[in-house]
């Protein structure tokens, strides 16, 4: 290995690990492309199950493609009898993307995937389950609950919600559902996309990939940003007492969540939007209170650090005004990323070599085996 | 994006993406070190738990520290009830690397890493629960019984071979699962184990990593090739007929697992000693045919393609000797490899960077949406 090249940076940063054709990130012009489309566009103007068809299919659908897919769905929901009484044995105090990546896997040896022209199939199935595998377990744990896993809700946005609330959601929660599902669906070669390429390139089936991705995404610096946010955020009564405090924070070096980004030098685009969205649902509900905690806590972070809300700050307020508990925020996360990571699980296969880099070697020199008796 | 280097070759070969003071692979002096020491001679000489510690703990044990940590260990493995009635919800025909993965992931759920501190103690609960896990499904599924998770066995070995066959094991197939679970137990940046480090690199849970690559480690490119060599060996009654069709598959360019090597070049030293082990089996069941007919075809892929055997071919008629059905094969790599990985998960953990590479764009350029009506 002496003709190894040591990379400049760890972890991998701005090194290219590989090809895709799903988006772009950072790049001139737009901040974040799905497929060629600004994802500000799509936000705007398409549903979710839209975004997750041009991932996952290739191109976006006519009116017609998209009615068949959305009926696809909505017939996958339902999920069998083990994979429920395996969600009733999971505790209260699990940790729920602990319990995503579980119910990910158990699927995987109740439906095996086969052969990889099972893959899209698959992957439509998982989408459909996903918020029943969340709301299922988290009703059960939490309140005693068998719910119903399937229901009339048009879009898988309404639908987690219909399972979460037990209850008809309304027309602008829907909303903010699909547009917050479309600014999370795929993000390039992110921990938990790469991770899932990286199994993928094993040729190992699609429930691995996706279950190894849950794992990464489940970690503080990646996923869990959302709700360490959220967590912030409701510390403080007024936007003058969150400046104050936060003041203190910085100071003390802290790490604030929610803010800045390995890519994004500038701003991250799907703030602007998600930003609206909560100012919106802040109205409806009549807050005094979160949205402008959120706002002061942004302003001190440009004056004091110029570090910019990504994605997931005002993710945290907009989630919490639709009555999402914090825990499961990432869960979403998950239920929307699973088409970034199938359709580059999809991209690896097409054109497949095993990832397998080298080390530098920082350990001690050879040495000879000394038997236990001399030790 | 621009700036981004594009790396020589795919799937990261031969670019180093981190340091480790583990292991090294196909370095002059030893084909293989864990922590300086030679791979052969830790089989000759060593036990595996002996070299478990050494993985996790930095050094080898001296007596009174091995039979410590055999005394831990052994009071780790018995299985929690909710844990069982998970496995026995998995039907017969699931892919036991399946069961593995989602037996790590439910433990998770039940027995949470909720602090870095814990690291080794949850390492070593894994380490004694893995026999069980694999085991309790089997018998369970295959054949009706509630398995004993607990046994007297002294080592991993002898346990998981009483779990399996309900009896006391031989002393010659004590060793040769030692000698296999310590050649198995490390490999520097392998797919699996470089799939642990991106997980942990988020500052995941330790189940995540281990489950994640649990899913790597499934794949027909990585842990597979055992069972695939198996496959092979079984379809031959004599050396001639395994010669005869070898040379008609290679005419037809069949891919024959168990051969050559992403990193090794002139021979895998593993080899030598599981061929070895593979032998002495042979002989004492009086075998004249499996182990002939693995000679001849090592022999032909040596004479017809330069290719030397790597671990895994002889390592398929050495478990078969030993009565372990072959779907059983690459969870014992499993119960093996669980080692390394938690070791590079600490080592990622102690000097963490998030692994996030970029990607070369190869996708259609930037296009205005288009409304649904439109399309």
């Amino acid at each position: 290995m002496a003709e190894a090249k040591v990379l400049s940076g760890a972890g991998l940063r701005g090194q290219v690990a590989g090809q895709t054709a799903l988006s772009t990130v950072g790049q001139a012009g737009a901040g974040l492309t799905y497929r060629g489309y600004d994802v500000r566009d799509l936000a705007a103007h398409a549903e979710f199950e839209e975004v997750a068809y041009l991932l996952l299919y290739g191109e976006l659908p006519c009116q017609a493609e998209l009615a068949d897919y959305k009926h696809k769905l909505k017939g996958l929901r339902d999920l069998p009898q083990a994979l429920k009484e395996v969600l009733e044995r999971i505790p209260r105090d699990a940790h729920p993307m602990d319990v995503m990546r579980t119910g990910c896997s158990v699927l995987g040896t109740l439906e095996p995937e086969l052969t990889f022209d099972a893959q899209r199939d698959k992957t439509d199935r998982l989408l459909a389950v996903f918020p029943a595998i969340m709301c299922y377990w988290y009703r059960f744990s939490h309140h005693g609950v068998r719910i119903d896993c399937v229901s009339d809700q048009d879009t898988l946005g309404g639908h987690y919600l219909q399972l979460l609330h037990g209850k008809q959601p309304s027309e602008l929660h829907v909303k903010v559902m699909n547009v917050s599902l479309i600014l999370y669906a795929e993000h390039e070669f992110n921990a938990s996309t790469f991770t899932a390429r990286v199994c993928a390139s094993t040729l190992s089936d699609l429930y691995s990939c996706v279950t190894a991705a849950i794992g990464s995404l489940r970690g503080p610096l990646h996923g869990g940003a959302n709700e360490a946010a959220m967590e912030l955020i409701e510390r403080f009564q007024s936007p003058q007492q969150a400046t104050t405090e936060l003041l203190h924070m910085l100071e003390r070096k802290d790490k604030i969540m929610g803010f800045g980004h390995a890519i994004y030098k500038e701003s991250d685009p799907r703030n602007e939007v998600i930003k609206g969205w909560s100012k919106r649902l802040a109205d409806e509900v009549g807050d005094t209170v979160l949205y402008p905690v959120s706002e002061a806590i942004d302003k001190t972070m440009w004056e004091q650090k110029r570090l910019f809300p990504n994605a997931d700050f005002y993710h945290a307020s907009a989630y919490h005004f639709m009555g999402i508990p914090t825990k499961l925020f990432t869960p979403i996360f998950v239920c929307s990323r699973l088409t970034g990571w199938a359709a580059h699980v999809f991209e690896q296969r097409e054109n497949n070599r095993i990832i397998r880099p080298s080390a530098e070697y920082i350990g001690v020199e050879q040495r000879q085996f000394v038997p236990i008796e001399q030790r």
